[in-house]
């Protein structure tokens, strides 16, 4: 099957998105197209850069995710495409592709890139503003049509990448922030696993609040309880059960999360 | 042609609903996948199981219906499946296939239950708060695929139903209450046309309101006209031609709404 | 591939759309659905109109859109259905074709129209209220099919044709207005470069401020900037680059935008 996926902060109301499925069909007539999102934050990279590290790995080997959170549109940033491993992501190279590319070689897999700099592989009359109709749907579309990566531009190994916030040692355990606030306000940190490997954690500190310990799961909390868990992502969360953490806390993206252990190791060191 | 829905309360800002198609494919490529809505009220299982009362049946015999309301993710909480007549049901065991089962049982179709108890048929790894990913969409996806229902779990005949709410007998006629709030601030109520049968319907009374009968149609009022008529789904809802009653009414669910009719029959019946 | 658009302004969270495309899935398997948008605002027939424009000249030939912004379902409105060109449109008959049909006659195509009068083309059971699934959606599917349109119904050639907004010229240039506000509250008017052929644009206002010239795109200017460019679908467009001109200038559609040129012609003059 053909498959692209279509991660954007163009909002669902004007259409967009509707459009850029046309652009693919008319390539690459019967892909199977499926949004991931629409509502990223307008202009926030890193944003994106997340969704998709959610998202991707899910998706069947060869799929193609066409991602656009551009604010560089009508400026001289590069448009690239890339194969991550089994999948392929198209976009402008703003560090969009940031935590996927951190994936990808953290499991070892190889990182191809180009920059789309081939006009025939575009929409014949390219816009200032709309990349994703004009540039970006069209080379996702080539791409799932079986033209090779290497076909669609010129090799590059030099993608901007961001520099993600990473957590950082304390005198007490190590402090992270909140990087993603989802739709029923659980807020996801920067912390993984690996960050507390050989720790003991006891407590989760969040503004004024101490939560005690990491629970398991939702279960292990009744509903209201505010809970610090491992979320389906790996990260570190703070949650309500059944209720918003966000909303109870009025917590925002970029607040602090210390984890507090039994046995702190020397401070100050970043964990990235 | 294989053909999966999908209803949560996830929204679609985070990427949740567009993962679980990832996952489907990577099990049942060239599905069909349509959303009917990702915009249920956090957590609530009525609101959920009303939606898929509305849309199930107009999807073609054989489709796999994936709803994900679950406040009891984490808990002990049943993952389960169904056949309810044409269509299949994937869910948690909370009460969310409560309307669909019900209409199964009045058309006199056949329900058959499971719990999905087989983790050969899940992802390898379960994550402890999104089961949607990990449990019921590759359940969904072995369904479409042709796994038959009764090899993904054992069979069970205890699935949760949901008390729904009933309309009951007045001194003057009979009074539901509001149980949906649409996109236009239509106030669907929990009347249906059996509820009044051999009954002649004079005025609905919605808080201080009178409305004078039951229209047949938007047009037999102008905009602005506030009126009561059977919606698209077979309920007595509460509308403003070309407005919302929502906002008109500051009407909220849960809100009585009273048949007066000629002829009331005895009182303090609850006609469930 | 079968493929089917659906524009309308019932929103996502009741369903309404997920319904239609399993009504077009009982009549057409297979068929590729995109969604457009669902959320024109409620009754907005000339949102409707200006977003079918945007999006339907990018699909493949063939391709069959309905559209379903119908404040006078329940009324007499005819149900219609026509071919403009190689794409085919299926909705109320209230305007909502306007804009296609004005872009088809500027292409010198064919325009042809036909009244749906024939039920044995819907539902077996049309409700009063909800024509997109009763009626659009098993139309569209037949269509898709490959059943002719002239086989829908009764052939028509006095479709409903909104009268749009056109820019007129004033003593110092032309003056148009704002039709949309887009997901990045960029302005779009009703200004296209035909209207400014021959002319020297100078500046463009927008209340009482005065933007100098017309830019090329948004990389001409630093964040933040105000800009007047010509928009991805060809239309003057007032922006910040990354940020919104609607917040800015709290702006609403309806606005006047006049633009300054070198060598104004007489004024008054409408230029629709």
């Amino acid at each position: 099957m053909k498959l692209i996926t279509l991660l954007t902060d163009f909002g669902v109301e004007d259409g967009y998105p509707g459009i850029m499925k046309g652009v693919i069909w008319r390539i690459a007539p019967d892909t199977h197209i499926a949004d991931i999102t629409h509502a990223i934050r307008p202009q926030n990279i890193l944003d994106g850069a997340l969704a998709l590290q959610r998202s991707v790995p899910y998706f069947p080997p060869g799929s193609v995710h066409v991602a656009v959170v551009d604010p560089g549109v009508g400026t001289p940033r590069r448009p690239i495409a890339a194969r991550l491993g089994e999948q392929y992501f198209v976009g402008p190279d703003n560090g969009l592709v940031t935590c996927l590319l951190r994936e990808t070689r953290r499991r070892g897999e190889t990182a191809v890139f180009v920059h789309l700099d081939r006009p025939q592989f575009w929409l014949p009359q390219v816009s200032h503003s709309f990349h994703g109709r004009d540039v970006f749907a069209p080379a996702g579309a080539h791409l799932v049509n079986g033209t090779p990566l290497e076909a669609l531009g010129t090799p590059i190994d030099d993608p901007i990448e961001l520099d993600l916030p990473a957590p950082r040692r304390t005198p007490h355990g190590l402090q992270g922030q909140i990087i993603h606030i989802d739709h029923f306000g659980n807020l996801a940190t920067n912390i993984e696993p690996l960050h507390v490997q050989g720790l003991a954690p006891q407590q989760v500190r969040i503004g004024p609040r101490l939560i005690p310990g990491i629970a398991r799961t939702f279960g292990d909390g009744r509903p209201g309880d505010l809970l610090a868990l491992w979320d389906s992502a790996g990260y570190l969360s703070i949650s309500v059960v059944n209720g918003s953490a966000a909303a109870r806390l009025t917590a925002q993206t970029g607040d602090a999360v210390e984890i507090i252990v039994d046995n702190p190791v020397e401070s100050g060191d970043n964990l990235g």
